[in-house]
Parts: C-alpha cells; sequence; structure tokens
C-alpha cells in the first residue's frame, strides 16, 4: 500500500477547476460558446503565433531553457528591472503553488477573500496552511480587513487579486500602495495581477520590486491570449525570486510557450486592440444585462459578474439555463458572490447568442 | 521579510540541470552540436508538429483540458489499461515532483542509486526526504541491493530508471518483476520508463496495472521527440493515480503539447524509424569510441556512456574540451559513474564532428 504522509492523507482528489471538456463530455455535446473561463477569444497576437508554430516545427525536440533567460530579459526591460526580479513558471497556478510552498507549512495562516480564487486555497490546503476568509465588502475584497485579520493571525502570506477574480473589482493604485505600508512584518502580500493588463490607464500600483514583502503575479493567459500556452510570470525582490529555485520544476514551461510569450511581448498593437474590444463587448454584456432587468458589477477584466438579484439557487438555475443552451459560464461559489453569473467576453457571434439565450435561461429559473 | 518554512529554509537554490542555453551565454557562442541532454534528434512525428502547429494557430487561447482526458484515453487504450490508471503532467520531472510530495515528508526514507538522476533528488530533498544512495553494481543498478536497503530503512519511495539514465544499462524484465513482487510491504516503486521506448522487444517488464506498490513513468521527450513540450505520464493503480488530484497543477500541461503527444501517437512509423536511426548512430558512437581507445557501455537508451578509462577529473577534461569545441556533453556526477562522458545520440553532421573532435579532445586532456 502507499504510505501517504499525514497531510496528503487528509486532503481530498479534486479538481478545483472543472474543465468545460469535461462538462461537454458529460452533456454529450460542446458548448457553442466558451464564456465560463475568462480566455480571449481574440487569441494570441500573430507574432505569438508564428513564433509558436515556427518553434513546433524546428525547436520542438530541444528543452526549453529552465531559466527562461531570454524571456525575463525581455519582461524585465519592459519593467524597467533587473531579470533577476523575475520568475517565470507554468501559469499564475503554477507559480501560485511554489509560492505557497515557499511561505506555507502545516498551520501557517493564510489570509485570502471569502470566495476569491479556489485555486490559491487548493495550493494552501495542499501544504497545510492555516485559511482565514476574509467577506468581500460589496463586492470588493476588503483591504482594511484583509490587513487587519492578517496581523490579528500573524498570518505569513496575503492573497488579494487585484483587479478580482470573480467579481471584476478594483482598488485604486493608492489603497494597493498604502496596504503594502502597513503590511505586518512577516506577512507577504500575494498580489495577482492576472487580469491587470485590463486595468484603465494609470492604475497600476508603484511597488517598490525590492521590497521582500510583496510579489506580484501575471500572465499570458488572459489578455496576451495564450491560456493554453501555460505560462506565466512573477516580480519580486532578488532573492525572494531565487528562492523559487529551491523548489520549482525548472523545466516545466514548454519551449514553444517561451516562443509564444516572447514574441506576444513584441505587439503592443494585438495588446491594444485585445482591450479595446475587451471593452466593447463588456458594454454589449452590460447592454444584454440591462434589457434583462440585471445588474452589472463594473468590471476592469475581462469579464462581467451579472448579478441576477436574487440568491445563489437562482444564479445557478440561471447559469444552467445557460448552459443548457451551450453557453458555458461560471460563477462565484459563496454568497453574496453567488447571486451573480460571470460572464466571460466573447466575439460577437457568442454575445448574440447570449442576448438570445438569457431571456429563456431567466424565464425559465423564474 | 519573507518566512520560509523551516524546510525551505535549510534548502539551497539550485537548477539541478544547468541548461545548454546558460552555458552557451556563458562561452559566449551556441554549440554546434547539442548532445548533452538526451533530446531526440529526429524530432517528433510530422502528425505531432502539425497538431501542434494547428493548436498554436487555433487552440492556444483556450486553456487545455485539466483532466487530459482524451490523451488519456488514447495511451490507455494503447497500453489496455483504464484511463483511471494514466496520470498526465508537465514531463517526468513534474510527475516525479508530485510523487515525492505524495509519499515522502520530513524524514521519510527513500532509496535510490548514488550516481542516479539528480532531479528526483532535488524533490526529495525539496521535501525533506531523507535519501538513501546504493551504490551501481558494475554500471548496473544494484536491484538487490536497493531492495535490501528499502526493507532495512523501511523507505516509502525506491527509485529504479529502467533503462537506466546516465549509464543506459537495463534489467531484463525478469529481474524487475521479482523486486516487485518482493517490495517491503509499505514500499512504493518508482520505475523511470523516460527511455522504455528504446528497451528491445520483449524487454518491457510485465506488471500489473492494479499494484499500488508501483508507479512507471514515461515520457513524451525522448523517443516521441517532444522534450520542449513537457509532457509525460505515469501508469498506476487507480486509488493512487487519483491521489495526484489532491496536489497537482491540473492546468501544468500545454494545450499545444496536448495535441502533440495525441497525434504523435499515431504514428508508430515515425516512432520505428526513430528507434532504428537510434540504433545506428549508437553504432558509430561506439565505433568514434573503439578508434580513440576508450569503452563504452552497452545502451539500451538514446544515448552512450562512453568510458575514458581514467578518474572523474580526467573525463570532465574530456568533456569540457569537446564542449570548447562546440560539443554539448553531459556526464555522471560521482565515481566510479563519472568516469565516463554520456554522449547523445546525433545526427550524421553531429556525428562527423565529434569524430574530428575527440582525438583532439584526448589528446589535450593527456
Amino acid at each position: 500500500m502507499v504510505r501517504y504522509s499525514d497531510l496528503i492523507q487528509g486532503l481530498p482528489s479534486e479538481v478545483p477547476f472543472v474543465g468545460p471538456e469535461t462538462q461537454e463530455r458529460l452533456r454529450g455535446s460542446k458548448f457553442q460558446v466558451r464564456a465560463g473561463a475568462n480566455e480571449s477569444v481574440f487569441g494570441p497576437s500573430d507574432k505569438a503565433i508564428e513564433a509558436m508554430r515556427h518553434s513546433a516545427l524546428n525547436e520542438a525536440w530541444m528543452y526549453g531553457d529552465p531559466e527562461n533567460y531570454e524571456l525575463k530579459v525581455m519582461i524585465s526591460k519592459r519593467l524597467n528591472v533587473s531579470p533577476d526580479n523575475i520568475i517565470v513558471g507554468e501559469g499564475i497556478d503554477g507559480l501560485l503553488g511554489y509560492l505557497v510552498r515557499l511561505c506555507v507549512s502545516p498551520g501557517t495562516k493564510v489570509v485570502t477573500s471569502l470566495g476569491a480564487y479556489p485555486t490559491f486555497n487548493y495550493h494552501v490546503k495542499g501544504f497545510g496552511g492555516d485559511l482565514i476568509m476574509v467577506p468581500y465588502l460589496a463586492d470588493f475584497e476588503d483591504i482594511e480587513q484583509l490587513l487587519f485579520i492578517a496581523g490579528k493571525q500573524e498570518a505569513s502570506l496575503i492573497y488579494l487579486a487585484n483587479p478580482d477574480n470573480p467579481m471584476g473589482t478594483f482598488h485604486a493604485p493608492k489603497k494597493i500602495e498604502k496596504l503594502i505600508s502597513q503590511l505586518p512584518q512577516n506577512s507577504v502580500l500575494c498580489l495577482d495581477e492576472a487580469y491587470g493588463d485590463f486595468l484603465p490607464d494609470g492604475c497600476s500600483p508603484n511597488i517598490a520590486v525590492d521590497n521582500p514583502q510583496v510579489i506580484r503575479l501575471r500572465t499570458f493567459s488572459k489578455a496576451y491570449g495564450m491560456a493554453g500556452a501555460r505560462i506565466g510570470y512573477g516580480i519580486g525582490e532578488v532573492s525572494f525570486i531565487k528562492a523559487f529555485d529551491k523548489i520549482r520544476n525548472h523545466f516545466g514551461v514548454s519551449r514553444m510557450s517561451q516562443a509564444g510569450a516572447m514574441a506576444s511581448l513584441e505587439d503592443d498593437v494585438h495588446l491594444n486592440m485585445v482591450k479595446k474590444s475587451v471593452e466593447n463587448a463588456k458594454v454589449r454584456i452590460k447592454s444584454i444585462a440591462d434589457k434583462n432587468g440585471l445588474l452589472t458589477v463594473p468590471s476592469a477584466t475581462n469579464f462581467v459578474a451579472v448579478d441576477c438579484r436574487k440568491d445563489g439557487n437562482y444564479a445557478k438555475s440561471v447559469l444552467q439555463e445557460l448552459e443548457r443552451q451551450g453557453i458555458f459560464v461560471r460563477m462565484p461559489s459563496v454568497a453574496p458572490l453567488n447571486r451573480c453569473i460571470r460572464i466571460s467576453v466573447v466575439c460577437k457571434t457568442g454575445l448574440d447568442k447570449l442576448e438570445t439565450a438569457m431571456p429563456i435561461a431567466l424565464q425559465i429559473s423564474k
């Protein structure tokens, strides 16, 4: 028999996010609209696609550089920091796993928001951490309470997504900067900026890169449209970044993904097109919600939390009816966030289908 | 300050395998021959390349299926087992990390061979395991001693690569099967079959897939020529495989890599071509060694351990002289294995360069 460690024995086997592919297998047909995983329907830059195709043809036989050096250099130039301030990994999910492993052992206190990113919680539980959940305040992560509880509980790690997932809200840079200036002595802030590229101009906080109490996480999965490539990065103080070399899977990132990420950094025209298209699509989602008497939470991401104005069961019914009509969406897991369904930006055809499907879903759910 | 766990504080920051890209940066020029990482210079199947290119163009914006379902079905059909017997991950390196995390906590005894795969050791140390190293016996991993020590030390995990890396030797199926039948009650055998596709016909051991004491690890990085794609799989008993869902990064594998792996399983013509080409190239490497008065260790892999017939310092000098001439190779880390350099199969041009470079390297090292 396998003699698992005590910690492992106490863990459930789970998939924190069941993929749409699994749902499609269960329902026996494909979704027509994929609006549940906050992917970018606008795809990667043509330059990134070409780089990945070139790499698949010519380089797939070679391991990628385990140090991701060239990509780190490109990122660091863009951010005006050193390559030693950058860690590249298998998406933010992979980096969250490593970060938690560095900071959390059985009993370590970790503070996050109730209803925030489940994969972070999965990693914390996976290393035996003690999760403390702070309720949202009017659809915003409650910075003051996160800070207060972290101090009181002597938390090692504080998780904050800015912009937030699943609600789409964000905090003004000054609020994040103030939070950082007030961090308890032994707390590290994990600032998940997966959706940071969608922030309005001038709304990204200013954070000293030599502050060892903060790590910012970013990804090529959202605005850069490369979710399938599994590549993201962290920005932090040099010795903190170096600590990832204690534990990471150095060869975890695909060589094709490295090539795609580098090429995508050289195409701001595409990035700006995506941002504009996302803004337009969010206006359309809001108008669909309006027409159906639903509310929307203002979003600085590539999705919109649509408030169905009743409880979680009702929202779940709406979601299921949309899915029955071929539209894959997701929703927050806990009240009061779960009065909403979370609709990712999709292309015009997808939004047309949403417009048709929504009144039917609401009618049936009544 | 970051408050690392005690375990993390005691770990060094390291890169178990420094990549050739790093060496190239340090030496200021590219290698002409990449014969150090046991990659497959014959590349992936054209079908796999086409599948990856198609996926990069059409699917890169979507997360891959976190359950790798379709790939698991294909693998399971090939092996005549259930998809539930298969776990797919970010290469064998990634799966080794998960396996160790499942079975190893601080103080857990783990048995491996002295000079065997360093990345396994890296993971064991990373989870606080207590590594016990059994010396090789005449360039073979010493099965009897591994078994004896595992029993004596009540080891949770035993690592065995078959065929072996870095020496290239393999054990007859009967010996592996006997080892399995004699495993101590609470020991799990991690059978690393990264090079299993290169075994002579009929030399793969017969292992009951419902035996919870064995997990076999395989990869698309070697015979399938997709090292850059970072995708491998494990075969094991259902509940053991399910335990990986307690801890793995479900979205760790690239969607392009999933597509490539599936397509590569449908091209046995390519696989057989690779196996033949590898055999031919190994004959050539042996003949180059012969001509230079060196010995070779018979290999069931895509590399040859070339015995330089002196000590580790001498072999290291030969290696460095080869590298100075633009040929990237690696060598075992400990005596007596480190009397050898490990030369990966490369294409004809590469072997020609090796033939020219070797006598010079030996002359200078004398």
